[in-house]
Order: C-alpha cells, then sequence, then structure tokens
C-alpha cells in the first residue's frame, strides 16, 4: 500500500506530491519521490508562469541567474529534500536544468544535475507501422508510474502532432523529442531535402504545444563524418545518420550548427531546453571513446556556451555502447568540455553479446556512468536493437534503469537517498513481509514470487 | 546454430570442448566457451587422475608447485586461449584455482583466477519441502547450458546424499557445497549440537563422491560475533548463523577454526579446495564493510596460509549487499590480506531496493567487482529474498551473470573476451540477423523478440 501525499511549500498552490509507505511497526512513513503525476492531468504551474509574464527570455536558467528562486525551483528542491537555494544555483551555473516550457503547465517540476538525485528517460512513440495515439498516452502512463523523471516521444509515422498533442496534455513529467524525425518526415523522408527552414519551423511547432526538451543533432559537423569511416557500425544515432547524409550530400556545414544561435533564441521564448545530441555515439563496445565522438562532443561543448550566452538550458548527451573500462573518460571529458553541465546517457551497454537483455547490459553501464556524474540515464528496453518495445520491455527498462540510479545516488551519498535501503532492510531482517512488499520498487512483482515455503530463517544467500 | 567441437591437447584423450557459431558472411566461425558438458556423462580425466596415482597429496596447487603442468591446466588453458604455463603458474602462486576433486573425474577443467575469465556459480539443491533429485539434476544440465562455470549443490532435507550423487556423476562441472547444511541435518538441525566430529565426517563423506569445492565459514570467529550485534542486518548467511549460535552457546573458538589443519589434510588427499566462507557479509548495503566483515576477511587470509601450508587451493568467498562505491575497497582488501587469493562473491547487490531484481541489482555489482579483479561470480536470481529459484529464475540469473562476468573480461582486457562482440557487432551493421542470434548470449529469446516491423535502418536508440 502506497499512499499519495502531497507536501505545501511557500506557497498555497506548490504542492508536491510523495508516495508514502506506512510501516507496521510503528515507526515513520517512509515517503518516495512520486513521479506517476495526479489522475487527471491539470495545469499545475499555470499561475507561476502568468505571473512572470511573458517576455523574449522565460527561460528557468534566465531567472536563476537573476536570483530569482521560481515556484518550479521550489517545488523541485522539495521532491530531492534539498534547499531551493542549491537548484537555483546549480541552474545558475548551468551545472543543472529544469526542463520547463511555458506551454507544458501540466508538468510537475524536477531538476536535472549531477548533484541531484539520478534521473532516468523513458522513450515512447508510435511508428509508422503500429500503435495509436490512446496506447502511446497509456505507455506514458506506465512509464511514469514506474518511475520515469521524463518521456521523450519518438514517434514517426502519421498522427505524429496529434499524438505528441495527446501526450503533452497528459504527462505530469517533462516531455522530450528529437524535431528532425518530423521535419525529415515533412520532406518526404530524404534526409537531402531537409533545409533550416523546415526545421525551424517544426522546432516552433512543437515548442507551442508545449515540449520541454529538444535533442539537437547540431555537433554532426561535415568534418566529423569522415572519422567514422573505419567503425565496426559507422554511425548508429538516426540523427546522426540524418545530419551526415545531409552534409555529405550538399558538401556543406550542418544547418544545425550554422543557424545554432537562432534556434536558442527560439528556445529561450519558450523555455526548451538544449539536449545536444550525440549523432556520433559509438553502436558497439569497439567503437567507444573513438575520435568521432570526443569531436562530436567538443563542438557540443561550443554549443553549450552559445546556448548559455542566450541563457537557454542544455543538457549533453552521451553514449551508448562503452565497455566498462571506458565508462568514465566519458563523464570526465563531457565535463570538461561542456562546462559541467549535465550529461544525459543513453546506457552505456558495457558488452554487445547480450540482445534480449540489453536493459541488462546497460543497466550495468548506466549505474556506473551515473555514479561518475551523469544526471539522467535513459532507458534501455529488452527489445532494444530488435523491436519496438511494448508495454512489459516498458515497464522493464524502467525498473533496470531505476536500479541503476538509485545506485548510483547512494554511491554518490545523495542525502536522502540511503533512507529507503535501509527501511526495506529493517523489515526484510524483521520479517515484515508487507512493508518489504510496499517499500519495494515493485511491490506486485516482489509480492508475487514470495514463496510462503521460504524457511523463516535468513535468507539462504544474500 | 551452434555445433560443439573439439580441440584437441597435447594428447588425444585431452579434447576441449567449444560451441562454435559459423557466420553466413564467409569469415571464419566464432569459436565460444562451453560448459554445457557432454550428452552422457564420461569420465574424462580418469585416465590422468589414474597416472598420477594415489597420495597424501593429489592436489593441482600440488602438482603446480612441482612444476607439472597437468592434463588439468593444459584443458584449463585451451579453453581460456592461454599458455598452459600460464595456468600452472597462476595455480602454483596461488592466485588461481583448478577445482578437480579426483573423484569427480566427469568434470571438464577450469580455471578460476583473476587473469582468467571470469567464472560463474549457480546455486540449485532441494529444500526440505519441495523438488526431486531428477528436478535438481535438471536445473545442473539447465545451468550449464547458459554457462555456468560451476554449480553449488545446497541441497537440504532428505535424500541430501543421493541429490549429490547423481548431481555428481551429471556435472561436467565443478560442484561445490556447504558441508556444514549436511552436518547440522546430522544433529537434528540444532547448531548447538553440531561437533568437530560430526562435520570431518561429513566432509569425508563428500569428499569421496567427489564434490570439488567445499565452502567453509572458518572465519568466524567467537571474537567476531560482538561485531555484529549494530547491524541492521546482523547476520544473513546461513552458515555464519548456524555458526555464531554455536560459538555463543558453547562460548568457545569455532570447531572450524581450531581444527582447520585437519580439514587441510583431508581436502589435500582428495584435492578438494576451499571456499573460505564469509558468514559475516553484509545483508544490507548500510552493513557493507564493516568492522564484523573485515575481522572475518582478515581471519580468512591466515587460513589461507594455513591451507597454501598444506598445498591445498583456496579461493575466498565476499559479499553480498554493497554500495557501488565501497565495492573496490573490498577487492583490494581482500587481496591484500588474502594473498591474492582468488576471490568469490555473491553480488554484491548495489541496492537493497528492488526484490524481484536482485539479479539486476547485484548484476551491477558484480560486474565491478568482477573488473576490480574477482575471479568468480555466484549468481543470484530474481527470487532471492522472496522465494526458491525455479527454472526460469536460473536461467534469469545465469544469463545476468554471463554478461557482468563477460563486460569484466572486457574491461581486463581478456585477450579472446573482444572477439565475441566484435563478431555481433559486425553481424548487426549488416543486417545478418541470423549471424546476430545465433552469436546472443540466448540466441532464442533475441530470435523471438526480433520484430520484423523493426525499419531496415540503424537501430532507433543504441
Amino acid at each position: 500500500m502506497r499512499n499519495k501525499v502531497y507536501v505545501t511549500g511557500s506557497r498555497p498552490d506548490l504542492r508536491v506530491p510523495f508516495a508514502e509507505v506506512p510501516l507496521s511497526d510503528g515507526s515513520a512513513p517512509v515517503r518516495l519521490y512520486d513521479t506517476s503525476g495526479p489522475a487527471t492531468p491539470s495545469p499545475v504551474r499555470r499561475a507561476w508562469i502568468d505571473e512572470r509574464g511573458p517576455g523574449t527570455n522565460v527561460t528557468q536558467l534566465h531567472y536563476a541567474r537573476r536570483g530569482i528562486t521560481t515556484p518550479e525551483m521550489e517545488f523541485a528542491a522539495i521532491r530531492e529534500g534539498l534547499p531551493p537555494a542549491l537548484v537555483r544555483e546549480e541552474i545558475a551555473a548551468g551545472r543543472a536544468i529544469l526542463p520547463a516550457n511555458v506551454n507544458h503547465p501540466e508538468s510537475e517540476p524536477m531538476v536535472i544535475g549531477s548533484r541531484f538525485l539520478v534521473k532516468v528517460n523513458a522513450n515512447i512513440g508510435t511508428s509508422a507501422v503500429t500503435s495509436t495515439v490512446d496506447e502511446e498516452v497509456a505507455k506514458l502512463t506506465w512509464a511514469t508510474r514506474w518511475g520515469a523523471d521524463t518521456v521523450m516521444d519518438l514517434s514517426t509515422g502519421r498522427r505524429i502532432r496529434e499524438t505528441r498533442e495527446a501526450i503533452l496534455r497528459h504527462s505530469a513529467v517533462p516531455i522530450g523529442t528529437v524535431p528532425l524525425y518530423e521535419a525529415l518526415e515533412k520532406v518526404g523522408g530524404d534526409p537531402v531535402k531537409l533545409s533550416w527552414e523546415v526545421f525551424r519551423d517544426t522546432v516552433i511547432e512543437q515548442a507551442e504545444q508545449g515540449v520541454d526538451y529538444m535533442t539537437v543533432h547540431a555537433g554532426v559537423r561535415l568534418a566529423h563524418v569522415p572519422l567514422a569511416a573505419e567503425r565496426i557500425t559507422g554511425i548508429v544515432s538516426r540523427g546522426g545518420s540524418i545530419m551526415a547524409a545531409w552534409c555529405l550530400a550538399h558538401h556543406e556545414e550542418s544547418f544545425l550548427y550554422t543557424h545554432f544561435a537562432e534556434l536558442c533564441e527560439i528556445f529561450a521564448r519558450y523555455d526548451v531546453s538544449f539536449s545536444l545530441g550525440d549523432g556520433l555515439r559509438p553502436g558497439s563496445v569497439a567503437d567507444a571513446n573513438d575520435a568521432a565522438q570526443f569531436a562530436e562532443l567538443r563542438t557540443l561543448g561550443e554549443l553549450t556556451s552559445i546556448a548559455w550566452e542566450h541563457d537557454v538550458q542544455v543538457m549533453i548527451e552521451g553514449p551508448g555502447h562503452v565497455p566498462m573500462h571506458k565508462i568514465k573518460e566519458n563523464v570526465d571529458l563531457q565535463q570538461e568540455w561542456c562546462h559541467e553541465a549535465p550529461f544525459y546517457t543513453l546506457g552505456p551497454l558495457t558488452t554487445d553479446i547480450a540482445p534480449a537483455y540489453d536493459h541488462i547490459t546497460s543497466a550495468i553501464g548506466a549505474a556506473m556512468i551515473a555514479m561518475y556524474g551523469t544526471a539522467m540515464l535513459c532507458y534501455v528496453t529488452p527489445k532494444e536493437h530488435l523491436g519496438l518495445p511494448d508495454r512489459d520491455d516498458v515497464k522493464a527498462g524502467v525498473i533496470a534503469y531505476k536500479i541503476a540510479a538509485h545506485a548510483a545516488d547512494l554511491a554518490k551519498g545523495h542525502p536522502t537517498a540511503r533512507e529507503w535501503d535501509d527501511a526495506l532492510s529493517r523489515a526484510r531482517f524483521e520479517f515484515r513481509w508487507e512493508d518489504q512488499f510496499n517499500l519495494s520498487l515493485d511491490p506486485e512483482t516482489a509480492r508475487a514470487y514470495h514463496d510462503e515455503t521460504l524457511p523463516a530463517a535468513p535468507a539462504k544467500t544474500a
């Protein structure tokens, strides 16, 4: 049993949700971070946005730099159990972002940065061949129920705009997209026909809808493409492949790179955060940490500085596939070259031998890279490389990544992290089974697995 | 499709199995380490054992120290793709063991040490209330099919001896036991009634049957027990609890500790290897790396030296539950205090919040601790803390641990490790789906998950 409770902040309309687990031994209930959102979507941020009024720059970074602690910052701070001033300072320094498009008032504010709890993103989205709008909204609800902190809508095919609208209006978590995918649909799927204008218009449309962060592969520069030629797995990022094809066909610098400042102006008007894409990330452990990957990373560092000149929030995407001994270097170079902007990594997978289990091959890498400082982890499901994730895959991916994120929170010593483990361990040691189940990341499965034949003595092995 | 092939060593009866995966692009097939054993059990080591003749010391360590490269060492070396002399030297130095009871001629030799491929152990065993002998033999076959390098028979209840006999006679992998469990059954389940004599006789019986390594909790000394008093989860090791209860009830030093040299003499006659148990391992991240755990570890170091004086092979068991930032210290202290004897760890679980997913919470810790030098990993299944593993759980545990072990092999740069990943990555990049499936750790599941609707383009995410 878990109860949804709210902690009220400095104003009555600032109500922060928690999942509260009562304990049978009379000790205080445990409050857990809650991403599930209200039963009915509600524009919780409407008043805060309206009070600040319109402007050409409405970003949380803009306010943070002016010393303003927004209600969003306070909300995120209460969730973390940390002072609002810390949230403001970390955002002001560029070390954290609070993705919060002014047109997505339904989102419950959260903060992404290495000083805060490690966050998990789940990808969903219709494909050209399968799934409906309702199914994708159901996946959103499902993913956030299990703890997804943000959701990326990677829909392609027909009804892409309608799907996104439904997701945004139902989502209490920030929504990310890759606008290049929709731009490509507009030009009939031919990368060569892409242009700055098509891309820009797509970005504006999505920003108007309320997308909170957008992946932009502006680091795939013309000169970087040949660096991937000798790889075992070439360019595996879809966005990276598209931009590489465009650059080579036109033999021109990427329009995302040359128009980056204009993009910043658009992002500033809505408070869209950049998720600077790693279009040249490795697609196999063999290609990890190579010249192509790191050339792009240096460019992402340059672009970070430009975004910050516009008071636009930035995080940096990272790989992908990396053997364990090369993981730390990824964080160290990202932090150095990108001036400590938050890192947001896909896995990484630590081996390529286990298709159907890449939620596990990558949870290992995700836990480690988060321990070293990655702020948000993009989940990988068991269907990675094989097919599109269904409901069970989404859950498996989110659970594996919540484990990785929490393991990293413990390793980094987040002040609120260990309370959860200790409460569960006490319940386990005292055979308070119901408390143990209720405290579990997945109470239903833990309860279902419990075998009454297990001797009432300390567990056999661990 | 995989073919079982044999590589013949320096003598015709030295035939080393591999699982060979043919590739559709005409490149050389990939040979994978094969633990599955022959279809019909066969005493492959019989002639080698007979040729060496009887003696009071027949251990691989005994021969290695005399510069003798046994057929077992050569067999293990061919499996690893490494020189036989390296296997001999590592065993001679105590940095590796080759568990091979002279009464278990059916075992295909393998080596456990940090210079070699990381190994995985799977626990099976009947309980008092469930399962039959045939079911346990089926679990053995199932576990080794998925790659278990050794199997521990933790049977309790009736028919314990019969179960062990059936497992040994069917097993091509080394078998480990915890003789204390059977000794406890002999005294009606009351730890206080245990004695050196009952324990010794049990060990001899099991050694006669052919058990290759035995967990002995000789490091749980009387003086260590109070060190666990302030823990959140006390003593969670079953063997540790039993010995602590005995020490406290008698207020005497553990008979395992005081009779350790006699135990060594028995082990030397059969070549049983010690797996020095960590009876005081932490049962929660809160208790990791504490005084109780490390006091025991120091004692295990002393006992290692005594075993080595008798030319008896030794590995050291380790935790358990350890947050990521405390994992490396476990390996460093174990290597220092136990004179580089191989480390054999259970997980460790990196967080306590996810019962039903502890194969994942612990695969993270297992991969890391193996990267730092642990030689063998004891698997954890999804049923850990909740119930007894069934067939699906055994598979889930073995697969998660093969991933962890292989990820560590890559990170440590084992010379044969990356070939497998690279072959699979090439197949993936070239859309050779059947090659990709056949190279997968679990070909059937990968094939089943493959979604024909996936666009024929680089995968969407990783």
